[in-house]
């Protein structure tokens, strides 16, 4: 039910999730829900949760006042063992609620994190990017643990290098916070390869890039912003007016196309909370059907490939 | 004599420079600069500077001890009015020590602050990119004026729109740094348009965008990287061996060199430090040739059309 272009998109997304092998269930106001799906001529399960949680609510509060919420109701499926994961397009911070409270924490996690896989060039996991705004040192390094491990199943890495997102390369850059955490990294039972830089993205320098929540989610939107800006620019280059250019387009905008769409924030479409009990995938606000159905596939994959288990795993290494 | 590269590159982009009309003068060791330049067959003034400052070197400390050091030698020119302005390719703290010590500070500037100009799609200057890596709320209006005042000069804008870069549009988004800047930029003169996302890069939803060092120099290199990434996925998806494609080429390829070209950082050259008493302009460390001259292109540009008056009227209608 939540997001910029709720239900709607959320349902004709999982319709196409559903026809691609994912199974499942929908969460939200049933009448609705069942009116989106028959003028789609598609059937799913629909669990009915009569309440939302508006966006200016405490959300803590709301996700323990409101148990009939579509995500305190989607949360607890996962919780109680019901369903293998949760995606939710609404509000990141009533979804970080909801799966901290009712699904519980993973030993060893005090603030789970946002995971999101930058998709150019060298693939690159970015964590956190929108959970916690401000975070200490040994946070960073829960989060390398589970970026790690995270990396393992997504990228298939067998040991993922770990950077330290800063300003410079050398060891002493940066806030306190980097000067910290740098230290614990070194020491913690996982490959840490020092600091990286935002430039380092997709260059294969680490595979998952540690941060606090602010600056990876400025660094990702960051990133997102300026491909679209450049795949724009390429576009407009090739639509001039010469019959030269015109002869070639058949040959050439496939393949531009094909690059554009490899960094389309809709064919990732959403980044796993991690260090709760269970699946939870945050998909954009702005979530597509394409980006709906993206999302579940992603959440699918994680449960079906043991990503909890394997964060338990690592975490339990310390 | 700092950077990656000096000082052979700095001679040689001060070269460039002067042929495009730049009144150059080169500070630093003598004998080497003189060496260099009679290998160009060139002839520039030099102003002997022996001392060096180390990487590990603390900077201010090195600067008020070190008068001979490059970049001390440079700034006294300025603060003398011998030099309208200085560039560097060397250390950042050591400029910004530099500058802030010897040439002296704004009045109503209690941190100068670097300032970028995001080249694509509608230009945006971001400021700070890492000069404070910590900063107070009431420094983020400081650097809204100083930010308006720089785009009106090089944006040709005449009346800046402002934006607080954020993790969201909403005002109650952000650390309580966002939080109380908030409050502050709404209240300052100044046409501050609320938050902007990293998305928003380069879509003209605002002119200048506000942050502290930290987060600006993450978004700029970060979507330094991706316009890189992005640049070699569209090449290597033109160079697959297909006849079509080959023979399509020499209509395609100039015109997507040129969009590359346009984000190249070399391109710009470099950033204005703003807030001191005149131009100080920080390139890359890494710049080759082709950034040396285009950051001493853009330091006479900010002398030739009255940067520092401009930032002096800005800060005193407060």
């Amino acid at each position: 039910m939540g997001g910029d272009h709720a239900p709607q998109e959320a349902v004709r997304g999982a319709i196409d999730a559903a026809a691609r092998g994912v199974d499942v269930v929908l969460v939200g106001d049933e009448g609705r829900l069942r009116a989106i799906l028959a003028g789609c001529g598609a059937e799913l399960p629909v669990i009915h949760a009569p309440e939302a949680i508006g966006m200016g609510e405490e959300v803590a509060a709301a996700v323990r006042e409101k148990r009939h919420s579509s995500i305190s109701v989607a949360a607890h499926l996962v919780a109680e063992g019901e369903a293998a994961g949760l995606v939710s397009a609404g509000s990141t911070g009533a979804t970080l609620a909801a799966a901290t409270i009712i699904m519980g924490r993973l030993p060893g996690v005090t603030r789970p994190a946002l995971a999101s896989v930058f998709p150019v060039g060298h693939p690159t996991v970015v964590l956190d990017v929108g959970a916690n705004l401000e975070v200490r040192p040994e946070q960073l390094v829960q989060f390398g643990v589970m970026g790690a491990a995270f990396a393992q199943i997504y990228l298939g890495v067998g040991e993922p290098a770990v950077g330290l997102l800063n300003i410079g390369e050398e060891s002493g850059k940066g806030r306190s916070l980097e000067k910290e955490a740098y230290a614990l990294l070194a020491a913690a039972p996982l490959r840490f390869v020092g600091n990286v830089e935002g430039r380092d993205l997709g260059r294969g320098k680490a595979d998952v890039f540690v941060t606090d929540g602010f600056t990876g989610n400025i660094l990702l939107k960051g990133a997102e912003g300026m491909g679209a800006a450049v795949g724009r620019l390429v576009l407009d280059a090739l639509n001039e007016d010469d019959p030269a250019l015109r002869a070639a387009l058949p040959a050439v905008l496939p393949r531009v196309l094909a690059v554009r769409e490899r960094f389309d924030p809709d064919t990732y479409g959403g980044a796993h909370l991690l260090g709760v009990r269970g699946i939870a995938v945050v998909a954009h606000g702005s979530a597509s059907r394409v980006a709906v159905a993206n999302a579940l596939v992603l959440a699918a994959e994680g449960a079906s490939r043991g990503l909890v288990a394997r964060l338990e795993a690592g975490l339990g290494r310390g």
